[in-house]
């Protein structure tokens, strides 16, 4: 477009202010165009969609000092008028695909018009986000051919794109090739294409199509949820989640590899349960949104190395033996017909980069939705596990580890350990004076002590913590991880193993036994505590870091426990309280951030290139703290309620 | 590369005359790269290669003014030497991998060496083509992965890729993913990747691998033909050919893209045939050459556009009907994969461009093997076929046009006409005094007057230009394509058409029956050669010009037929006979070059965009030329021999 600058007409765009001078006669879509303002049009100027609603303003115009010595845009079409009436808008509107500018003009952006809309997140921190995904659709109308248009269907298809929406160098998928004459028959020529990062035409739908879909994914070792979004609106329409069917082979990452490489085609048997379960949530979450699953355009998988690798039915060995090397690291994208996740069409599948070993997408997905690399605070984000993951740092520089923590706060090494699930022990509280206890079990909302219908078959993750702590804060358990032999209740018991602390009577249990703690369960406990504890205490101290300005547990489990009872036990480095964060699943949210905006997948590549790795087994320091931190602190901390 | 002006050497390169500045001690290839010189380097300074020899020649260097005060060269290491004298290299050659610049030097670059070799062509105008071939293949060490570097062995790769090659920001394909862990283990980090475009890593093999390989396919409606060429050196190293057989559904493209349209999976019925006969090519293509099936990196693919779309597998039912529109026009790539021409791998199939209805990539082909947009000579290039391909033009503008020419030339329509197969009649001469004639079968080297083993079965299409040729001479036809009445000769007879002429006796032939040139045979040439000849015409018209400087006959029938008796009876515009050319294949010949250099694939993308597409079938003088055209010219012309 050349500007004349002295003929020209000054536009503003509020509220991003946005302004410059436009030729007469230019339209606001144009002129938006031209300025870099984000207006949405999915028709390009074809008044189907009625996306890019702008307001007229006469204030705002006033405030810029634009005085409108006569008409600063054309007048309506009555076509114009009727989807703006349709809308129930009234004349202060307009279409900026239709509203030319004839003078100086000062316009409002609605939030609905901007093509960047501001998505509020689900976790904790509430953080807005732009939208800008990687499948976009566009509105077109393909002339028949003609003797004097010789082109084929599929280039003037490309040729409408280019000139309509600036979309050069477009490329047209082989598989949309097959499906086009029909489509361009039955609609006339009005079309829908869907364009994968303006590059590639991956699917043409008859007439005007708004709505995209895309799923976010979240393949843990233990469970694997799926999220269904609108890509026109952020929003999140379904979620889906199921028990990783992998199980079965081993609960944790390292058993899986182990069975990838000893078993005749192991990892094709272990890719082929994530592969069906990943086929169900699909289909549960299209059957939820009632939209149709060839609607879905593109997928976004996180997941820890290990679950990730064999997603990709890629070899995982290198993970089995030090030193833990990824087959590939970087971002895929890859063909769902590639993968087996057929729906029907083809479309993207997206996974998030690897950072190194076992400190996987999972990982990058925490930190993209979380952004450390953004904020001054020094903060330590983690996530427990059978191996933990760490991060620390702010800004300026961002350290990263993985720890191996054992089971234990999955309920493995523990007596009487077992997943959260019902029945399962999930909080306790022991009373100073007579250590006497309550506790609840997951299916029920009452303590034990009320009275509750279901009762405990074992004890998971959070009750381990709690009741560490209570017996920590008790002094049933000394600071080293004895038992106190001074002590002496009903519930302080010996088994062959040695002492025990009974938490369920046997009549409050299903088995007709007695829930317990013993010593090994104790030692199981401070061997994983000691294991994350340590490792933050080794990237605090690269970078000189004496405590944490917040505390960040990421992963379900995070959500679960007790703050308090974990910063009691010595499972992070202190931190005051209120800066302790449970985020929940911030990797599926990050796998949601990357579908929804581009931006957010080049930030996760710069991420995990620049995070620096540190492998804490050649730390020299490393057995110094894990030895220290087996102990648990000072029980200075009081129970706050 | 930062080269400080004063203290840099002076390097200069011949034959190209590239010249610069280079820090000391830089080598040689260092020294190419920088100033653009494009030496031969597969391993990347390894000594593994050996290709990047060059020569050092003092009296070039005193050529160029270069006094050699001390060494201008390192010395060579035990190691460079052992590579030079294992190829019989004396002193005056080096590697430049190994070389470093201590002084000002000249140095030769051997054809060898060079990365742009130049290939003679096979056609009839001997035109040298640079190698540039879409895959490269690049040999690299990849160092195991360790604590110190973790990133994925994949991205160990394409690091050492980019580091040694400059190849930044490649993508390793997904399905090279699985193969990579063994083939690094058992190479030792060893490995040679075969990399598309600069942009993707399609293949990875252990050690260093020299050779790769690409097919240059023609699919022609009657025959489809295959080059198999060395894409290191150019060389064509086997060639295998075959019936196109979706010929049992119909000989010309019309009841091809009719069967496509009217039978359930018809364009799956001929796609299959087509994709089973390429198969077939392949196979006796590796056979020949004694190359391994996997070692194809690429295939390029010419056709006109009916064959071109069956063999994408999509649909042509465009064609069949006015305005004749493609469903595709553009250049594709697609993965062989999704076209069912797997060899166990997936590689990339090139298809060139269509300009416009019949006129398909395989006119494409021939224009970038002819480049009449590079000559100032107005050139008619024309195909004959049922459909009859036609450009005009030079360098300053290029038109085509596409004309119905009907299967007369082909056998068809002609009472005894046949393909060009043993037993058809492929010359004839008529004696002008006693109208008596000989004849030329296809399996025989001797005229029927001598003792000839093969007896004639029909005539095919270019017996039937020397026989209307012969007779048109001769008398026994009038200007306007009657039979002269006043003729007599016992080779002169009336059957229930009408007159004819007695080409073959019943005792010369394989049926025992007369051959014979009757009047509905002639009205069939006329049609024919009229509508060839006025499509000519218009395209001359259009720029202007009455007599084209040359005549290309493109295609294998060109090559067969007597082009003085093509002229003789008007089936191009009169034209010296010493600037007609007959090039053979030129449309597999173009596939060739668009296989062995992306540039000439850029080219042809171009071409087929700028050349103006002429519908004959809509040019008010068409007709008129056309009438004009059934006309034999006027017989001054002798015969030569």
């Amino acid at each position: 477009m050349q500007v004349d600058k002295l003929s020209g007409h000054l536009v503003v765009f509020e509220p991003s202010g946005r302004r410059g001078r436009v030729p007469h006669n230019a339209t606001l879509l144009d002129a938006a165009r031209e300025l870099g303002e984000d207006i949405e049009s999915v028709c390009g100027g074809k008044l189907v969609c009625g996306k890019c609603i702008i307001q007229i303003d006469k204030v705002l115009s006033a405030r810029h000092g634009i005085k409108s010595a006569g008409k600063s845009l054309s007048s309506p079409t009555k076509k114009e008028l009727s989807v703006l009436k349709a809308r129930g808008l009234d004349n202060s509107f307009r279409l900026a695909c239709h509203a030319r500018v004839l003078g100086d003009v000062a316009v409002f952006v609605p939030e609905t018009s901007r093509m960047a809309k501001q998505v509020i997140r689900k976790a904790s921190i509430k953080r807005p986000v732009k939208l800008k995904p990687a499948v976009r659709k566009y509105y077109v109308e393909v002339p028949p051919g003609s003797l004097k248009d010789p082109l084929g269907d599929a280039d003037r298809l490309t040729a409408r794109l280019n000139r309509e929406f600036g979309l050069a160098n477009l490329k047209i998928d082989y598989d949309v090739l097959g499906s086009l004459p029909p489509i361009l028959y039955e609609s006339g020529g009005k079309v829908t294409a869907t364009v994968w990062m303006d590059q590639r035409v991956v699917r043409v739908q008859a007439g005007f199509i708004e709505r995209s879909y895309g799923v976010a994914l979240d393949i843990g070792t233990t469970t694997v949820a799926a999220y269904l979004c609108d890509l026109s609106t952020g929003d999140t329409l379904a979620t889906a989640a199921d028990i990783n069917p992998q199980i079965s082979f081993g609960d944790d990452v390292i058993s899986r590899i182990t069975y990838a490489m000893s078993d005749l085609d192991g990892l094709g048997k272990l890719n082929h349960e994530i592969i069906s379960c990943i086929g169900n949530l699909l289909a549960d979450l299209v059957k939820k949104a009632g939209i149709l699953p060839g609607n879905i355009s593109e997928i976004v998988v996180v997941g820890n190395t290990a679950m990730h690798h064999i997603f990709l039915n890629i070899d995982p060995s290198g993970l089995g033996r030090s030193p833990f090397t990824p087959l590939i690291s970087s971002s895929l994208n890859v063909d769902s017909d590639s993968l087996g996740l057929g729906h029907g069409k083809s479309l993207n599948v997206h996974t998030l980069p690897i950072i190194a070993g076992f400190v996987g997408a999972d990982t990058v997905g925490v930190l993209i939705a979380e952004e450390p690399y953004k904020q001054d605070k020094m903060a330590l984000i983690i996530d427990i596990g059978t191996n933990g993951e760490l991060v620390f740092g702010n800004k300026k520089k961002l350290l990263c580890a993985s720890c191996a923590m054992g089971p234990a706060f999955e309920g493995g090494n523990i007596k009487f350990g077992m997943r959260a699930a019902p029945g399962a022990i999930e909080k306790v509280e022991i009373d100073g004076k007579t250590l006497d206890l309550r506790f609840k079990v997951i299916g029920s909302d009452k303590w034990n002590t009320q009275s509750c219908a279901v009762k405990a078959r074992g004890i998971c993750g959070s009750g381990i913590i709690d009741a560490l702590a209570e017996m920590v804060r008790t002094g049933i358990i000394e600071q080293g991880g004895r038992f106190n032999k001074n002590l002496s209740s009903d519930r302080l018991v010996a088994n062959k193993e040695g002492p025990a602390f009974i938490l369920a009577r046997a009549d409050e249990t299903a088995t007709g036994k007695d829930i317990t703690i013993d010593i090994n369960d104790v030692r199981s406990v401070q061997l994983a505590k000691a294991a994350m504890y340590a490792g933050a205490r080794i990237l605090m101290d690269k970078l000189k870091i004496g405590k944490p300005d917040k505390v960040v547990l990421a992963g379900a489990f995070g959500s679960y426990i007790n703050k308090e009872n974990a910063l009691a036990i010595g499972l992070f480095p202190g931190c005051e309280l209120k800066n302790v964060y449970s985020v929940g699943n911030a990797a599926g949210e990050g796998a949601r951030l990357a579908l929804l905006n581009i931006d957010k997948r080049r930030e996760a590549d710069d991420i995990a290139r620049r995070i620096e790795y540190i492998e804490l087994t050649t730390e020299p320091d490393f057995q110094k703290h894990f030895v220290k931190a087996l102990q648990f602190p000072a029980s200075n901390i009081c129970r706050s309620k």
